[in-house]
C-alpha cells in the first residue's frame, strides 16, 4: 500500500465531508483544497498541516504528487473539472451526477477509458453496510429471483431553483438499483410522472417505473412536499424479501423468508387453488457501523492500485445519466415509456 | 325514526360483517339472510330470533316488510341481484365494484334513479373516523389547496385469480379519494404500470397516477407481494399535511402544520431565495372509536328517509369503475395517460 | 379422544370468550351456561342448540354429562363456585385470579389433588403462540443464563374499584414469569412501590422487583394512568435477549444475538479491558396466528384424559397469589423486599 | 455582550464536545485546551488559531485572560481541578457528576458560592429541545398536577469497570427530574433495586424510585444489558400527559389531551362509577434543531454576565449527588427508601 496524494475541488455542501473522510484514510494524503471560494476552501480544511488552500484548478494539476482529484462542485462545472484532471493524467472520483448530460458524460468516460485512467462516481449510498448487504443478498441469489424494487424517498425537502426531484434525489435510487442488480435486470425503460403543486417550474412530487429484466419492475417516489421524512425500499425475491428502513438504526435491513408460489401452470383454470404462502422467519442481519464515504475512499485506492474499473465506475454514471435523461423525454411525451439502451 | 325491514344477500366473506352490523343497528330490522348455500347462510344468521333464511331472491322480494337489501354476492352477480331488487321497488346497498363493468353499472344507476330508490355502493373505509375526519380537513379547507394523494396498500396478499391487484385493492384507494376530495379536483386521467412477477397472469403489483385538478396528482401502490404489510396515505395541502396510517391505532392520522411556499414569481430567476418552510405543530385528532359498517348502514337508512343520495351513491361507484376500467386501457397501451370523463 | 361436557359458569367480561372458544373446541361439548343475570347468559349463549342457560349452579352440577366446569365468576366467589365444583367430582379451570386470598386458593388446590381433579388456572397470556416460543427460547437454553426480566404493562386503564393496579394486571406478568422460568430461578422475594396520584384509594402506579435465581432479576412496570398503551417485555441471557412487543402483530417476538461476557476473573484490576460484547444478527421469529383461548381449552382436556397436572395448575395460581399478597406486605412495610416461599 | 476567555480542561470523551461547541459560540474566546496527554489535546484542537495546548492546570490559571474554565476530567479529579479553578478566581463549568462524592460536591458550592463565582454543571440533556419543552410545559401549569415522572434509559452499553449504571446513567434521569420538577415536588426518598447477572461487582441493571410531593412517584430504568435502546420517558399529569422518546427525530415530544378524573369522594362507596376519561386530541409541538451544548454555552455566559445562578447551579448537581448517594445506601440496605435532605 503507497499512500497516495490527493486533492478536493469544492469546498461547498459536500466537499468537507470528502476532506474529512479523505484525511482520515490511511491510504491517502490529502493535499489540497481548492474552491473559488478560498475563505471557504480555508474554513473546510481548518490548518491541517500539509493541505494547502488554492482557488486555481492549476495549482493542483501542476503538483506532481498528486495523483488523484475528488471533484464536488456544483454538476454544471464537472465536465471542464473532470476533462483537464484527466487530461493531466489524474485519476478521478465525481460528485453524483457524473455529468450535467448524457453526451458529456460520454465523453468524460471515454477520455479516461482511453488514458486507463479510473474514473469513478461518489455514489455514496451504494457504500453504507445496508445496501453491500443488500447487494450481497440479490448477487449471492438468497432473494431468488428479483420481484420488484420499490423505493419511497420523501421528506419536506429544499425545493431546488435548477434541477426538479428527479434529478434531485433520483440519482441516489438509481445508483443504488444498478448497484444491487445483475446486468441482465437492469431498466429495459422508464416511465415518468408527477406534479408541481406549488409552481416551482419543475417536478417536486415525482414516480419512477423501470420494467427490469424477468418481468420485474421498478419503481421510485421521490418527494420534496412530504411531511415526514420515509426511506424504505421494499425489494421481492422469489425465495426472500427485503425491507430497507434507513431511518431506522437499529434494524435497517430486516430479511423476510415469506413469498408466494404458483404451483398451477399458465393455463390451469383452477389455480388459485394451487397459490402456495411461506410464512417464515424474519433476520435482521447485524450491520457493521461504518461511514459509507470511508468506502468509497477506500475503493478509489483500490481501484486505482489493482488497475480496475471501481463498482461505481464512470459506466454507472452514464447509465444514471441515461435514466434520468429518458424519464424527462417520458414527462415530456406525457408519462408514457422511453426506451433505455439504444444510446449507451 | 322508522324501523326498516332489510335483506342480506350473499353470505360468504363479506355478508357475515353485514349480518352483524345491520343486526345490532337501531333503524334496521334485518329480516332475510338469503345464499345459494343454505347451510353457510344459516351458519352467518346463527338462531337470530325473526331472521330466515332463503336460498331464493324471489322469497325475500316477496316479502312487504322488506324495503331494502344489502348484496353482497360475488361481483359477477351484481348485476342480476341489484337489477332484480330494483325492478322489485326495493333501495339497494351493494358491495364494491358496483358492477363487474362500467356500462353494466350505468345500467344500475338509471334504473335507481329512473325509480327514485337508494343505490348506495359499500365504500366502507369511507365511514372508518379517520377517512371521516380526512374528509372534513379536506372539505372545509383546513389543508389548503390540495397538493399531492399518495396512498400504499401493500402485504403479502391473497393471490386472486379471476381479478388483478388494481380491482382487488384499487377501489378502496380510488373510492377514498373519490370520498374526500371536493368535485373539481377529480382525476382526469389515470395511468397505470405494474408487474406480474410470479405468473399469476395480471398485475400482482401496481401503480396508479392520475392527474388531479389544480396541479395535484394522486397515486396509488398496490401489491400482493410484500413481506411487510403498509397501509399509509400521504395527502399534501398548502397550508397542512396529513399522514393516514392505518396501522397505528394510537395515531391514525396525523395533521402537520408544515408546507413550502414559493414566494416568487413564476420568471424570478432568484426564487430559490425565496421559498418559505413552515415547520409547526403535527396534531393527531381523537378518533372516536366505532365500527365503519355501523356508518354505512346509518347512511343507507338516512338517505332512504331523507329521500337524497348517500354519500356514496351509485354514481360515486362508476367513478371508481371508470378509472378501473381506465387503467386497464392504460395497461393496454403500455402504461401512457388514459382520459376520464368521457363516457361518464 | 371423548368428547367432554363442559359448562361456563359466569358470563360477564371474560365469560363469553370462554363459551366461544368452547363451543369453537373439537375436544368440548359445551352444555350449559349459568349465570346469575339469566338474561346475560341467554345472550352470551345465543341460541346455540344444545345449549342450556340456568341461573343455578345446582343444575349444572345435576347434570353427569357435565365433566368440568370453567369458572368466569368474580374473584370474590371463586373459592365457593370452584369448592362446589370440585366436590361435585368435577374438573375445573378457574379465571385469574385463582382465589382471592392464598389461604383460600390453598384449600382449592388441596381439594382437588385429594379428589385427584384437573384445578387449571386459565392464565390465558401462557397459551399465546409469543409466550409459548418465548418459554421454548428459556427453557431450551436458547437465550443462556436469564439475567433480568422487564415487563412494562401501561396504559390509560379502567382505575378499578376493588382491587390495586398489582392486583388488576400484576396476575398477567406474574402468571407469565412463572411459566417461562425453570423452577429453580423463580422468585425468592418482592418488593412493591407505587403511587395512587389521583386518590383512588390504592395504587394506580405500580412498580414490582423481584429477585430471581442466580444473581438475576424480574421487574414489572403496572399503570392505570399512562396516555400510551405498551406492553413490551425485554428478557436478559447469557446467549440470546428477546424483546416482547405485544402490540407488534408483525413482530411481536424479536431475538437478539447480542450480549456481553467479562473474561476477567472478579479480583482482576484491569476486568474493563476483558469485556467483550457480541452484536449478531436479530431473528422474528414466525409464529402461528391462534387465538390463546384454543390453547387453553386444548391443555385443560388433554390433562383431564392424561391425568396430569396441566401446564399452569392450581399450584402456579399459589404462586401467583403469594407474590402479590407478598407485594401488598411490602407496600405495608414501606416498600422493602418480603421473602417468599415460607408459606407455599 | 462582551466576548469571555475559556479554558477546557481534559480533552478525553466529552472534551472535544465542550471544544467544538465553546469555538461555535460568539460569546466565548476559547484561549486553552489542557490535558495530561499532549498529543490527545492537540488532536481535539486541531490547528486553531490561539488556542494553546497545555498539560498543566497552572498555565491556564496563570492566563489573566481566561475567566472561566470547563473541567471535563474524570470524576475522581473534579474537586481538586474545580477547587484550584475557583481558588484562583474563575467560574468553572463542571461535567456530572458535579463530585465523587456529596461531600466534595458540597465543598465546591461552598467555595464558589463564598467567592460569589458562578459553579455551573454541564448537566446536557437539560439544554436540548425537547426537555426545555416539557420543562416549560410542567412549571407553566399545562400538565396539571404531576402524577408520576417514569424514565427507561437502556441499551447494550459499556460495562464500567470503577462505576455501576446508577452513578453511570442515572445523572441524566436525576439531573432531567431536577429541572423540569418544581422545588416542592422533588424526591424526598429513594429505594434502589437491581442486579449484577454478569458479575461486573456492581449493578448492571438499576431500577429507583422515588417517591415525589403531592403522592407522585419517580422511577427510573438504568440497563447496560439491553438488546434494544430505549430512552423513553413518560410524565403523567392530571391536564395532560407527555411522552419523550428521545430515538424518535421526527416526534420527540408528544402531549397528550387524556387522563383519568375521580369525581367522587374518598368514602363513596360508587366510586367507580363516577371516574370520567378524557381521551383527547395529540399534539407533537415543533421543536428547533439545535445542539444542547450551544445552550450549555449560552447558559454559562449569561449567568456569568447577569450574575445569578445559571439554571443548573452547583446545587442541582449536589440535589444528583444526594440521590445518588442515598441510592447506594439503599441497595446496601437491601433496597426500602433512604430519606433525602436531611444532609443538604
Amino acid at each position: 500500500m503507497t499512500v497516495k496524494g490527493i486533492a478536493v475541488i469544492g469546498a461547498g455542501y459536500w466537499g468537507p465531508n470528502l476532506i474529512r473522510n479523505l484525511q482520515a484514510h490511511p491510504e491517502w494524503d490529502l493535499r489540497w483544497v481548492c474552491d473559488l471560494d478560498s475563505e471557504r476552501a480555508a474554513r473546510a480544511v481548518g490548518q491541517a498541516p500539509g493541505v494547502r488552500v488554492t482557488t486555481s484548478l492549476d495549482d493542483v494539476l501542476d503538483d506532481p504528487a498528486v495523483v488523484a482529484v475528488a471533484v464536488a462542485t456544483p454538476a454544471a462545472t464537472h465536465t471542464a473539472v473532470v476533462l483537464s484532471s484527466l487530461e493531466a493524467g489524474r485519476h478521478v472520483l465525481v460528485e453524483k451526477p457524473l455529468a450535467p448530460s448524457l453526451a458529456e458524460g460520454q465523453k468524460l468516460v471515454e477520455v479516461a477509458e482511453d488514458r486507463g485512467l479510473v474514473l469513478m462516481c461518489d455514489h455514496t449510498y451504494c457504500y453504507t453496510p445496508a445496501v453491500l448487504k443488500i447487494r450481497e443478498l440479490v448477487r449471492g441469489g438468497e432473494l431468488g429471483d428479483i420481484q420488484y424494487f420499490d423505493s419511497v424517498r420523501v421528506n419536506l425537502g429544499l425545493v431546488q431553483n435548477d434541477i426538479d426531484v428527479l434529478w434531485d434525489l433520483g440519482p441516489h435510487d438509481l445508483s443504488i438499483l444498478d448497484f444491487i442488480l445483475p446486468e441482465d435486470m437492469r431498466p429495459t425503460s422508464i416511465a415518468a410522472t408527477g406534479a408541481d403543486p406549488v409552481g416551482a417550474g419543475h417536478l417536486c412530487v415525482g414516480y419512477l417505473t423501470m420494467p427490469l429484466g424477468n418481468k420485474a419492475v421498478a419503481h421510485v417516489h421521490l418527494n420534496w412536499l412530504s411531511p415526514k421524512k420515509v426511506r424504505t425500499t421494499l425489494i421481492g425475491g422469489s425465495r426472500r424479501m427485503v425491507v430497507w428502513d434507513d431511518l431506522d438504526p437499529s434494524q435497517r435491513v430486516s430479511v423476510y423468508d415469506r413469498g408466494v408460489e404458483l404451483q398451477g401452470t399458465q393455463g390451469d383454470a383452477r389455480r388459485q387453488a394451487q397459490v402456495a404462502y411461506r410464512l417464515g422467519d424474519m433476520v435482521a442481519p447485524a450491520l457493521p457501523e461504518r461511514e459509507a464515504l470511508q468506502g468509497v475512499a477506500g475503493e478509489f485506492a483500490s481501484a486505482i492500485a489493482e488497475h480496475r474499473a471501481p463498482l461505481t465506475d464512470g459506466r454507472s454514471g452514464l447509465r444514471v445519466l441515461e435514466l434520468l435523461e429518458a424519464a424527462g423525454r417520458s414527462l415530456e411525451q406525457g408519462g408514457g415509456f422511453v426506451n433505455i439502451g439504444a444510446e449507451s
